[in-house]
Order: C-alpha cells, then sequence, then structure tokens
C-alpha cells in the first residue's frame, strides 16, 4: 500500500437519516459515519432496544457505542403527528433514509417511501428486514438468531452427531448490515451518474444463504449428506486437511486449499513422503480418506504447543491460526498495529475500547471512531440548524413529548 | 415497496478486473456484476481452486457457479511477462481492479498499485486478504478457518462445555467479501465527485470482529464469562429468552427483544400472568433468571409440533423460527416467491440451482443471475475488442502458454 496522502474522506457531505436499532442498520451507518458521513442517529425518546440494555448491564449496553461511534443522536416520538412533520422536515435535509422496522411499519407510520420521495425526490430509502419487503413471510417478526435458524446456518452449524448450534457472533445481523452499507453507496453512485434515488429491500434472510456456497454444494452433489452439519470441516468435505486439531495447550485450525500447502505441511511434519503418498497427493484423494489424513495430522498437533505451532506454520507456509479467546484477540498486536481498536475515555460510561471502521482507504490506518452520542444529545443541534427551531421552540417540543 | 418501475441497473458502465479467488473476492464481484458491472474474471490457465475442485467433485465445483454466475472469464499466465503487459492493457480500460493474492504477491509480480495507478491514474485498486496490507501478520496465509479461530469467531461458537466449533458457512470469507464490495462502490462514489482512484485494504480479520459485538460486551462487563461460547444464548447474555428450544419434531428458536415481545409469548403459553411476575417481567430480570425463563419456554415447546409453535409464534406476534436443514430452506415458498433462486440448464453442467443478489433495488424481484463462464470463455471476445487482437494473435498466446 503505497499511497498514504490524505484525501477527502469518501462519503464526505452525504447525510443519513437513521431509523435503525439494535445491529443490523447501525453496523451499517457505523460504516457510513467512519467513511465521512454525516449520520443522524434517529431514536424513540426512550431510546433504542441496545440503549435500554445499559438498564441490564454495562456489558449489555456497550454495542451500542461500538456500533454508534461518530454519529449524531435526535430522539423523535414518531408516533406523534408533530414528530411525524419533523421528520418529513429532515428527510428534505439528507441523502439517505435507512430503516429497519418491521415491513410495514413505516407504512403505518405515513412515513412510507411514497411520502418520503414526496420531500425529496432525490433521496435513497435503505430498508433491512428479517424476510424483505416483500413475500408471504415479510410480516414475520425476525432477529439475528431467528434468521440463522431460517436460513440453514444453524443447520450447518455443530457437529454432525450434535443439535444445530447458532454461530457465535451475529454474523446474519452483520451480513445484512453490510449488503445495506452496499447497496446505499451503489445508489449513491447511480444518483451522482443519473440524479435516480433507489428503494432498496435488504432481507437478512438472503444476505445469509450465499455464505452457505460449500454447503450448497454438497447439497446439490450426487450424494448429499443427511446431515448439514461438519463440525469443523468444510461444509462440503471437499477440502483436506481442513480441520481444527488438538495441540497439547489448545486448538490449531490448519487448512489446505492446493495441493503445494499440503506438501508444505508435509515437510513441517517432517514427512515430505507423504506428498507423494497415492493415498494423500491430491485434494480428491485426501478428500475420500478424510478421517486417515486428519489423523495424520492429529498425531502431528498433538505433541505440539500453541507456539510451536505457529512458528512452523510460518516457517513452511501453511495456513493455519491458533483458536484464540476473545481476549486474546483484543490483545493482538497486529490488530492495535492496523488501529483496528482505539481506547476512549467517554464522558458518559469511563474507558471503553472500541472498535474502528473495517473499511480502510488509501493507506491509512483505522482510526478513532470518535464518541458514541448521548440519547437525544444532538437535539439542539440538529433541530436549531436543519429546522431552524429557537430554544424556546425545542423546550416546547420536550415539555410536550416530542423530541 | 411501490415502485418498481424500471431503472438503470446501479452500476452500469462500470468494468471491473475481477483477479479474485475462491469465495471472497468472487462474492463481491458477483455482488458487482448482478448491479449491472462488465465484471472480468482472470484466471490462471488450469483455473483458480474452486474451478478446480469439479476434479473432487460436481458438488465441490459448485460454489463456482454460486459465486461467478453473470462474469466473463479469460485466462492469463501472469508469471509471463507477456502475461503481465496485457494485464496492464486491460488495466487502462477498466474503473476497478480487485484481488485477493497474499499480501506482497502484485508487488513480486510487477503489478503492485503505482503499477496499475501509472497505467490508469483514476483506478479504484481493491484488495482483500486475511489479515489486511500491512502489520506484523501481513504475510500470514489466511482462509475462512483460519480467520474464525484467529478473530475469536471460533471460540464463541459451540456450548461452554464443550469445544470451539466454526460457524458452518464461510461467515468470514463473506462478511469480507461484502465489505470490498461496499468499499468499491464507496469508491466510485468519491470519484465520481472528485475523480480520485482509490486504494482499498479489506483484512477478513477485521471485518469479522464487529459481528461480536455481543461476545465483546459480555467481556467489557464487570463479570467476563469464564468461556467466550454461549450455546444458543446470546452471546453476552444479556438478552432472555434467547435460546434454541426443543419440539416434539424439532427444534425452535426464540427471541423477545423487548418486554412486549415476552408479554405475547406468555399470552401464547397460556401464562398471561408470567408477563406481571416480579421473577421474569422485564429484561434484566429474565437475563438473572435465565435458566428459569429458559425452562419456562422449553416445557411449553416440548409439548408442541413445528407447525403449532410457527402458528402461535404468528397468532401471537414474537420472533421464532424453527431450524430448518438447507433442503428445507431451499423449498422455501417466500425466497422462490422474491426471486432468490433460479434453476438454469447450463451448458456445461446440467440442471442446477442458482443464486439471486441479495441486493434488491427499486422494488425488483430477484433474477437469473446468467451462467457461470466456462475457463477462457470469454478470451477471444475481451482480447479481441479491448485490445484489438486479431484471431491469429489469440491463437499464438495460447500456443505460447500466456493465455
Amino acid at each position: 500500500m503505497s499511497d498514504a496522502q490524505p484525501r477527502s474522506l469518501p462519503l464526505e457531505g452525504v447525510r443519513v437519516l437513521d431509523l435503525g436499532q439494535v445491529y443490523q442498520v447501525p453496523y451499517a451507518t457505523f460504516l457510513m459515519a467512519q467513511a465521512g458521513a454525516e449520520v443522524i442517529k434517529v431514536e424513540p425518546l426512550e431510546g433504542e432496544p441496545v440503549r435500554r440494555r445499559f438498564n441490564v448491564s454495562r456489558g449489555a449496553g456497550i454495542p451500542l457505542a461500538l456500533l454508534n461511534s461518530g454519529k449524531k443522536a435526535i430522539t423523535l416520538n414518531l408516533k406523534s403527528d408533530k414528530g411525524k412533520q419533523m421528520l418529513l422536515d429532515l428527510v428534505k435535509h439528507v441523502d439517505v433514509v435507512v430503516e429497519n422496522f418491521r415491513p410495514g411499519v413505516m407504512d403505518r407510520l405515513g412515513l412510507g417511501v411514497d411520502v418520503l420521495r414526496a420531500q425529496n425526490p432525490r433521496v435513497i430509502v435503505g430498508s433491512a428486514s428479517g424476510y424483505g419487503q416483500t413475500g408471504p413471510d415479510r410480516d414475520q417478526p425476525a432477529m439475528d438468531i431467528t434468521i440463522q435458524a431460517a436460513s440453514g446456518l444453524m443447520s450447518a452449524t455443530g457437529f454432525p452427531d450434535g443439535p444445530p448450534v447458532k454461530a457465535g457472533p451475529a454474523v446474519a445481523d452483520f451480513l445484512s448490515g453490510t449488503h445495506l452499507f452496499g447497496a446505499v453507496t451503489t445508489a449513491l453512485y447511480r444518483r451522482e451518474r443519473t440524479g435516480e434515488g433507489a428503494t432498496i429491500d435488504i432481507a437478512m434472510l438472503e444476505t445469509a444463504i450465499p455464505a452457505l456456497a460449500s454447503n450448497l454444494g454438497a447439497y446439490f452433489g450426487p450424494n448429499p449428506p443427511a446431515v448439514d452439519r461438519t463440525g469443523n470441516h468444510h461444509g462440503g468435505y471437499a477440502v483436506a486437511p481442513y480441520n481444527v486439531y488438538a495441540l497439547k495447550d489448545g486448538y490449531l485450525a490448519i487448512i489446505c486449499i492446493n495441493d503445494g500447502h499440503w506438501q508444505r505441511l508435509c515437510a513441517a511434519m517432517g514427512k515430505p513422503e507423504l506428498a507423494d503418498d497415492p493415498d494423500y497427493r491430491d485434494m480428491a484423494t485426501r478428500a475420500k480418506n478424510m478421517a486417515r489424513t486428519d489423523g495424520v495430522v492429529e498425531a502431528w498437533t498433538n505433541a505440539l504447543t500453541r507456539d510451536e505451532a505457529l512458528a512452523l506454520g510460518q516457517e513452511f507456509g501453511f495456513p493455519c491460526s491458533p483458536v484464540k479467546t476473545i481476549g486474546e484477540m483484543l490483545q493482538d498486536p497486529h490488530l492495535w498495529e492496523r488501529g483496528m481498536f482505539h481506547k476512549q475515555d467517554h464522558p458518559d460510561i469511563g474507558d471503553i475500547t472500541v472498535l474502528a471502521s473495517p473499511l480502510r482507504f488509501d493507506g491509512e490506518k483505522g482510526k478513532d471512531p470518535g464518541f458514541f452520542p448521548g440519547l437525544g444529545e444532538h437535539n439542539d443541534e440538529v433541530f436549531g440548524e436543519w429546522l431552524n427551531l429557537s430554544k424556546d421552540e425545542i423546550k416546547a417540543l420536550r415539555d410536550d413529548g416530542v423530541i
């Protein structure tokens, strides 16, 4: 990466009205904010669900900090006529509106796409939901865990002789949030070219399915597996070695994506002759002899410590990694060096470690994302500057339960 | 979604040179192709690794079809001087170059960012890798499973008393591919505004970390859990009910994200009095009494079939879903209605079911993504039209092992 010269932030000048809640849309707008957009987070007067989790514990509320850093926050009672009108007034000032209410809620509030577009013909309206804005299941309430269940993702996670397990992280939320981000920036690009606004429909269910590519391959093959889950093996049992192997002091993930990796692993194991052995020499044969291939590798890892295994992986050059705990990952010098984490002393909650955006442009390191905003922290600024309301008018709105 | 009027495809006119392999970059360019970009997939003469998996089995190769539909494919020997020169000539014709070789490979080939930009000052160069283009671990080879291990994702998946498990799908590959897509479209937007090209650095490791938001919250809380994995519970034990419960004939995922959901679940269970019970009435209390909360719910699900549970979920309105197998998901009428799947009779491999893009613009349904290209299928077209090579010149390149 040779060009670290500072440039304009890519989304500088873009204004986003963010009605999002929990993880899906807030992550999309976190990426926008970190890329330079001005994001206004609109919350009900009691705060969005994750903000309310500070009532459960500090840790339960921390995701609010991680996903909303660098945004501005306003409150607005969208069930009041005045609140709706103020939202419509704000829409005139923005490029993008995003929301992840249940499909139909915006329409029932009188804030459907046509109403928003009547305020601002160029606006890009991005909706994300569990099942999408159309189809027989569109009205089903959904969250990450239910979509992991409905998409086959959960059926494909865990060991073949055990129950289905969800992926620990909220991967359906984050996959769909990232898709929404990409769809919005795609629409922004088109708008620059053609002047057209856009309506975007992201279904969490659909964004989870492509990630099942290996599993879908197995399903479409001549002998679909009886159970979808393959433990730590390749989802289609098509690659070997591909597994997590026990070390003296932990676990090591190893994958050989081609015969070159396998040859280097054989050299690392001190058994270079296996590279030419007819039982192991090519991917098809190793995949057929998967249990034996795993047995050879694990006999070797069983005698190694993590440090020894990692050193051999680096010396011989095949993909491997110890299974790190979250605590270990958070201390990874590589991630700190790249600027992925930043320590903050936040005015409301004190010392926290927050995340940079994983989108890195123009050779720059990850940067401090800024503080997350308090509930309604930017009411005066946004309502004052955008809507030209006086301090007295803003106070009256507060007294009336509108903001 | 009220506007289904046809518009220009959002990335119409964008040309992409795709050096990607396996899942990460091919998924990013699949999204680009389906949004209207012209994507030229560049492969070595023996094909990219997933194409070679057709040698293992038909099913092992199917992911190539799923992720490369609608692209054009050329072959190019980048280790030959002539092949390199031809790549540089192609770069003059495109808006975007994307690649996911190991960091340093493009430089060693003499195809680093500066060289590409010298050909085309406006080009957007997007690189995706396991650990990123900088930092102490940048040279580590990496694939989805090793990044699941290194990111904490695997440590956070599985049951607390069991071993770490990978998420079945290749979520690290697809999260990073989707981030790359969004970064490229963001850079395209900026280029329209300012004329600037861009250099993009996406690290699979970093794109996996935000999805751990719940788990990170627990880690930063006053009592970090001894083990990162929480089975099918919320990653921070902050939400209850949040689990997968045994039915008479399968499993049901249920989540109550707020007290309203819990009240409706209590009504569905025929126990409306639990909504006000001091042991369960708010999220903090239910999270504290998680085992008892789960016990109440599972006593109810144990006596239900899938169909009965789903009907009650719909009637009372709380988020739930049966755990579907991949086979069941592939028959979901909702997904077919929305156009997520398309049957094709492919000229090379016969009947297959392929995926539409999950990005839906302007009220349109998911569309047939087109056929996936054969190895080098578009050599004549691309080298002929873009580089003005004659049929004889193309034949000579083929004979010389350049294409």
